[in-house]
């Protein structure tokens, strides 16, 4: 006969010994649940672990194990000599007060979260991410040398070493910056050294770190007048004061910006392929804006997203290299050129600025990983990456094209008549073509995209009211044999 | 007999058949030199291409090449009729007050850069980045399942397709989040769904992305104190108020806290291994810590960095788990279990927040790269992420005792004196070992340093003045056998 054991009375715990969970961990969840959901009292005496394990009919040690954790995360004391209870001091009112809805989804409070991230929009746009015709970014993935960059991909996956698996330095690796400056050196004209080059995670990354070394909030800044939408949020989450600086077939014009805002503490531009409208900042008003910058101790942040690929000349010098003053914040990626998902871009930074870059990144996200670094590195100095860019540089060319023929055979009239403008097709993986009186180009987009026809619409690249309707048209994952056919979607789309 | 061309005087152009830049760039360079540096002025008129392929001779096609890149960039205009001349609109001011040095390394002016961004650090640390003995985040990369890992990388670098190239979900891959959510259930007792999961660049950026989300400047946050020095400095560029609270035994003394500032906004925690003091939080702390942020309204940031690692009992369960209100944004990472130049960690979210997390998420880098999440998932699936925490939490484990021990006997007197004392050796991959009255921590590091120890003076981990010298000595990456001896060159190093 079992001797009944003395002591406190013993709960009402099941315990399965079948079960696939462990007898400790039921022993441990069951009194757990008990004490959060106030079946057990702060104060209150539980049996001894002899006690239990003989009530349960079980051994002892999965008992101990249970009271070993509920113990050590604080659920149970033991006062010596007198037992084991539930912790005095547990919180009884939280404990009642606990809502039995594990999560509400309901809009924070205002005043909970930042001012800056309420200001970003929310709502989904229908023409990002989709990967049709017309979406802008797509890159030519059937042209792309698969082999080659999986070769390299796994000689160096198979090549860990402990240095390669240990954090690595903040700026990108050395040898794979040493890459990088080479070539901007020989195709960019930028003036650098591998110490000034900063990899990162894409472009985007780029601007942010440059936005929070360079910003204050309400610090004025000049961006382009229509510019890139994820620039201007960027620049939101800094709490600056946008001063959208009009542009021209010349690119920014600087006079308009000085008469705007003279002091402002940097100018974001795309001088070599204006985003979206396509110029290219003619030599004098890169001269006009560095003067600018120099006189007034401004910067000016180039972002070169896509200079490689430029069809009716060779791709523009870099504003970078033109600066003998070290204002201007260079910025490339390779989200072009390789592919967006490689989430790999570089910045070559002002040699006074580089150690406060550092630092900020360093507390962003400590550094870039290893892997595509390595891979990226041989895939440059082996002369892949040059052949690639030549060998898509006549492709897209041959898409750029066709999709201007195919515009020009479909709009003929509108064109002709000026009511419609093709512009920007000198570069770049994009054009813009603009739309005659009377449509919007949202509402165009809205309805294309459930179709999988992905326009952007040129009016949400405008910071201002003044805005042109069109859109932004990519042709780089569009084959140059489907653009007719695409362009009388885009024809349809509109007359609905 | 050549004809002698008539027109403008042709400037002198050495140009070199046989050199490695092609005839049409040495041209464009050396026109684009001469008016950079004034030799040609503005509004000059140049040669016509024939006229200079007769006196260079050589044929007509590179400098018509040249003179079109030089048209396009805007450094010569074409008058109908009267020729080629330097663009008029040059701004010579400029061009002729471009200073000779290219680059000048001295500090930016005080308001050229962020207030915020200059309040962090710029000084090197010598005891980080180490990697030897007693390095704070080393991992036993001998340990690591090289082959399995590089097998999966290697199969989905292979399997590249135009979807895995492409941008990608912000919030990371679908497949990879649903693993990490069924993970984070099982392991940590983690409330979610894979919608909550974001994945990040290591628990820094979530850190960061949290900071960015919640925090106005000025805000009010309670850090622990000791705590993480690089949440100092992600909170630094925030801008917001640091409340040090005190941690003890228990972890976050919340009462503190709430004397201290009851109206914080948000609370950054370590309560399954506090940093660096290793505390556990007890649960009536954590009922407490839960209880304020209900009644004020207030976020807590549970950061999880290592409580894979645990060597008394079962890992605690989150924090996270124990809200019942979705109050707690939850962080973990796999640098210390898996490595880290990995930079992949994730964040589970509250529902109400997601959008937001995602907006400035985009706003920041667009989204994970794709390869190492695809690999990671199947890691996980496959079994092998648990084998090899349940592998290297013994080996840990090991290297645990063995750097107790050699502490205990080497500094038996000092410890038995309590001059000494040993914290925080429950769980993770770092205890913290307190100096005897006397010594500087931070002295003996830099010195400990150039002989390749690495030793995190305690010193440095707080906020306030009132500090304990100390140091967090890193046990992950070294072997037990070797404990012994390095911890005499930690007491040598002490001596000195």
């Amino acid at each position: 006969m079992r001797k009944k054991p003395h002591g406190p009375a013993v709960p009402l715990i099941a315990v399965d010994r079948k079960g696939e969970k462990p007898l400790h961990r039921q022993i441990y969840d069951a009194f757990r649940a008990m004490i959060l959901e106030r079946r057990l009292h702060a104060g209150q005496q539980i049996p001894s672990s002899r006690a239990l394990a003989a009530e349960l009919g079980i051994s002892r040690i999965p008992v101990l194990d249970a009271y070993a954790q509920l113990l050590a995360e604080g659920y149970i004391e033991s006062r010596s000599g007198a037992g084991t209870f539930v912790t005095s001091s547990l919180s009884d009112q939280f404990l009642s007060a606990r809502p039995a809805v594990a999560s509400v989804v309901s809009d924070p409070p205002s005043d909970a979260i930042s001012r800056v991230s309420r200001l970003l929009p929310l709502e989904g746009t229908p023409w990002f991410l989709g990967s049709g015709a017309f979406s802008v970014g797509q890159i030519a993935y059937d042209h792309f040398p698969f082999r080659v960059w999986s070769d390299l991909v796994t000689y160096h996956a198979r090549r860990v070493r402990a240095s390669s698996m240990n954090y690595s330095d903040p700026m990108g690796s050395e040898e794979f910056r040493e890459v990088i400056a080479a070539y901007l050196r020989t195709a960019r004209a930028v003036h650098c050294e591998p110490s000034q080059i900063m990899v990162v995670n894409g472009s985007q990354h780029a601007l942010d770190l440059s936005a929070r070394v360079l910003l204050d909030p309400d610090s004025p800044v000049w961006i382009e007048e229509p510019g890139y939408v994820f620039l201007r949020h960027v620049l939101t989450l800094s709490g600056c004061r946008l001063v959208p600086v009009p542009v021209d077939s010349e690119g920014l014009d600087v006079a308009a910006g000085v008469k705007l805002c003279r002091n402002a503490r940097v100018a974001y531009v795309t001088p070599s392929h204006q985003y979206p409208l396509g110029a290219t900042m003619s030599a004098a008003r890169r001269l006009q804006l560095l003067e600018w910058a120099h006189s007034s101790g401004a910067w000016i942040v180039e972002d070169d997203y896509d200079s490689e690929y430029r069809y009716e000349s060779m791709p523009v010098a870099s504003m970078q290299g033109l600066d003998p003053g070290s204002r201007v914040i260079y910025i490339g990626t390779f989200s072009k050129t390789l592919f967006p998902s490689l989430r790999l871009g570089y910045m070559v930074i002002p040699p006074a600025l580089v150690s406060r870059f550092l630092a900020v990144r360093q507390s962003n996200d400590l550094g870039p990983s290893h892997l595509y670094q390595a891979a990226l590195a041989d895939f440059i100095s082996g002369g892949h990456f040059t052949r690639h860019v030549r060998k898509t540089r006549q492709l897209y060319a041959e898409r750029r094209n066709a999709l201007t023929a195919a515009l020009r055979k479909e709009f003929a009239s509108e064109i002709e008549s000026s009511q419609m403008e093709i512009l920007g097709a000198e570069a770049g993986m994009h054009l813009v073509v603009t739309l005659p009186p009377g449509l919007s180009d949202q509402k165009i987009s809205a309805r294309a995209g459930k179709e999988g026809l992905w326009l952007w619409p040129l009016s949400a690249a405008y910071a201002g009211a003044n805005v042109r309707q069109g859109f932004i048209l990519g042709f780089g994952g569009t084959k140059a044999e489907e653009m007719p056919q695409q362009v009388r979607r885009l024809r349809k789309a509109m007359r609905r």
